[in-house]
């Protein structure tokens, strides 16, 4: 069906809806919260399937109110239009009580306002942790996306070699590879929690621009073509003995896979890159293993971290000039969620948390090596990879 | 040069900072700051010339504290190293009086921690305002990097009526858009301000897709492909007697143009839509030579308004089933930011504004028609037209 045709606001059947909403109460009864309002457009995703301008105020018990800015086409028993906050407080029916609001991802200003707008009779707290963590852990519906995205992206790919002309620079690849993602239904936007955090549509490293470091938060860096976007692609011309880390958007759903390859115009890189590389499959290959419910996440970063000094990569393991600290991190409706695979990170492993393993090492001379997989925590058994493309270092000749 | 090889911290010539920091200092000190502690990637790019991850503690006199969280290469000689924003405030020298923060747009929880990090002796104020008004009024080293990107942009726009294909849907040519645009150097990032504006790239509209209202808040709309990014492209196909718009990022140096032209396999769209095209030529005439240092925006919008409702096209003026309640908006390092050119706007026009006027009209069953372009307000005379590509409907055959 088309996008314009669905003109129901609520999208996400009524048990998954349901399944999301109780999942998020017992978060929200824990945190003493009697109501939560979410007005972040991640979060309305989360909540109904589709992004709209407005808010949703959950109550403890009883149906959530849909209060709608724009568009001004969606219809749904709870669906009311308003033209700014103060119109909704009235609507909910409540007068007391105790208000999540998102606070880390609202600007002060905002906050400010709504709180205002709700007035003496009540308190508020931070819901940001509590998206995040009813987020956090997948239903089969979102694994179901994701997967999805997953076999588009491995699709994408399993393209690459293919776009590679000789005499290319980082970016002129990249920009195929960009259009190749778009033709295979990429949605182009590469979506980021945290204000400082940018990246269009992915990261192509050739050689040692891969030691550039960046100021973003992301496992490599890159210098970028612009100061104004110092990161990525940056004009290197891609030379035989180097290698080209692909680090591409992944998504196609709504919801992201994130997942990494290396290619070389030879694929006989240096030794030490060549074992590197291996170190890095093998990583994963032994996360992949760990991963279960009731595992610390920080014992995966530890056991990572422990495989790359036992191959002396120790000063090469994510990246040489600046390091990167952590080895995976949490993925979904954004590329960073919960939980975190890094050293003082004190999530424990649950069934559906979704996660992209990412060891990668900077070798002077070479370039990044390594791979990204995402992967889901099941219930029993190793963690299932989605991003199933062949891992070694692909020849582009 | 290479942006890896460019490590020096401040990238702005010595006397474009001090123009910039005289400008901001004025209005700091006519809103009772006594510094600003300034965070997101816009200002410091602003400030510096570059992203970097950290803050830039201005203070009313004096030398700005560059404090530098990531990347570690850059050096100035007032640039420190900080892990944390608690280790900044000792490194001032200022143990009291009054900082501005930027409350409109770091989140919530960012703006405590700072208030925190500085403590009892300080009070805070929004420092969001004195930035976006100092960043409204462009320094000349600014408006050759504008110029650039016009130029660019342009040269990209003379593209488009070659990348059109027989059969093509609207999201096929948007795909050959971006590629070219980021052949001719578009850096991809489409900076936009406020939490809630979500856009890849730009926007095709195709046919009576224009007419499906959009949750943001730019001139027009399109269901877009996928309900988690509902603007945009629908997969329409192109087809004759219905119009193309094309309003792609003009991100080609750190600083933006904006720019539509409208596309048709033929060019003989039924009369109304080309009288509605005509109108739109007409107003950004009549805008740009009224447009001058010391006249209201407000009367700009008052004026599109007014030549809108003579030419029989109120009901189509910015939309048809959905409005948009401006005509105009500032621009530069943002694809939006002051003056706004819309009913309410208390802003004065001055020289060195830079400002994007599209009056746009919806023509149901022809689709989206009109023009934008990026002017340049000047000191005497008429605005400076940046985006000077034909303006009439361009035939794709």
């Amino acid at each position: 069906m088309k996008n314009s045709e669905l003109t129901r606001l609520q999208l996400l059947p009524a048990a998954e809806l349901d399944l999301r909403l109780s999942r998020l109460r017992s978060i929200m009864a824990a945190s003493g919260m009697d109501a939560m309002l979410v007005n972040s457009n991640t979060n309305i995703y989360y909540l109904t399937g589709r992004v709209f301008c407005g808010f949703i105020f959950i109550p403890l018990t009883g149906n959530p109110v849909y209060a709608v800015r724009r568009p001004t086409i969606l219809t749904d028993d709870n669906a009311v239009y308003i033209r700014k906050i103060e119109d909704l407080p009235p609507l909910t029916g409540i007068t007391s009580g105790t208000i999540g609001l998102e606070m880390s991802n609202a600007s002060y200003s905002a906050v400010c306002r709504f709180e205002k707008a709700f007035g003496n009779g009540f308190s508020f707290n931070d819901a940001s942790a509590a998206l995040s963590q009813a987020r956090s852990v997948k239903t089969d519906y979102e694994l179901d996306k994701i997967r999805t995205s997953g076999v588009k992206h491995t699709a994408l790919y399993e393209r690459i070699p293919h776009l590679y002309q000789p005499g290319m620079r980082d970016i002129d690849l990249q920009i195929e590879i960009e259009r190749t993602a778009r033709q295979e239904g990429c949605l182009g936007q590469f979506r980021i929690n945290g204000d400082d955090m940018e990246l269009h549509m992915g990261n192509v490293l050739a050689g040692d621009n891969a030691d550039s470091p960046s100021p973003y938060d992301f496992a490599m860096g890159g210098a970028g073509l612009d100061p104004s976007l110092p990161v990525g692609a940056d004009g290197s011309l891609i030379r035989p003995g180097e290698s080209v880390m692909v680090d591409v958007n992944g998504n196609f759903t709504g919801y992201m896979t994130d997942m990494t390859r290396c290619f070389a115009v030879r694929d006989d890189l240096p030794e030490k890159a060549m074992h590197a590389h291996r170190t890095s499959i093998d990583i994963c290959n032994a996360l992949a293993d760990m991963g279960r419910p009731g595992v610390e996440a920080k014992m995966l970063y530890e056991k990572a971290r422990a495989m790359a000094v036992e191959a002396g990569l120790e000063n090469e393991f994510m990246g040489h000039r600046q390091h990167a600290g952590f080895v995976g991190h949490g993925l979904g409706i954004e590329i960073n969620e919960l939980p975190v695979i890094a050293p003082r990170s004190k999530s424990i492993l649950q069934t559906g948390n979704v996660i992209a393993l990412e060891p990668k090492f900077v070798i002077p001379g070479v370039g990044a090596v390594g791979i990204e997989n995402t992967y889901i925590v099941k219930s029993e058994g190793p963690m299932e990879c989605v991003t199933n493309a062949p891992r070694q270092i692909i020849s582009f000749e």
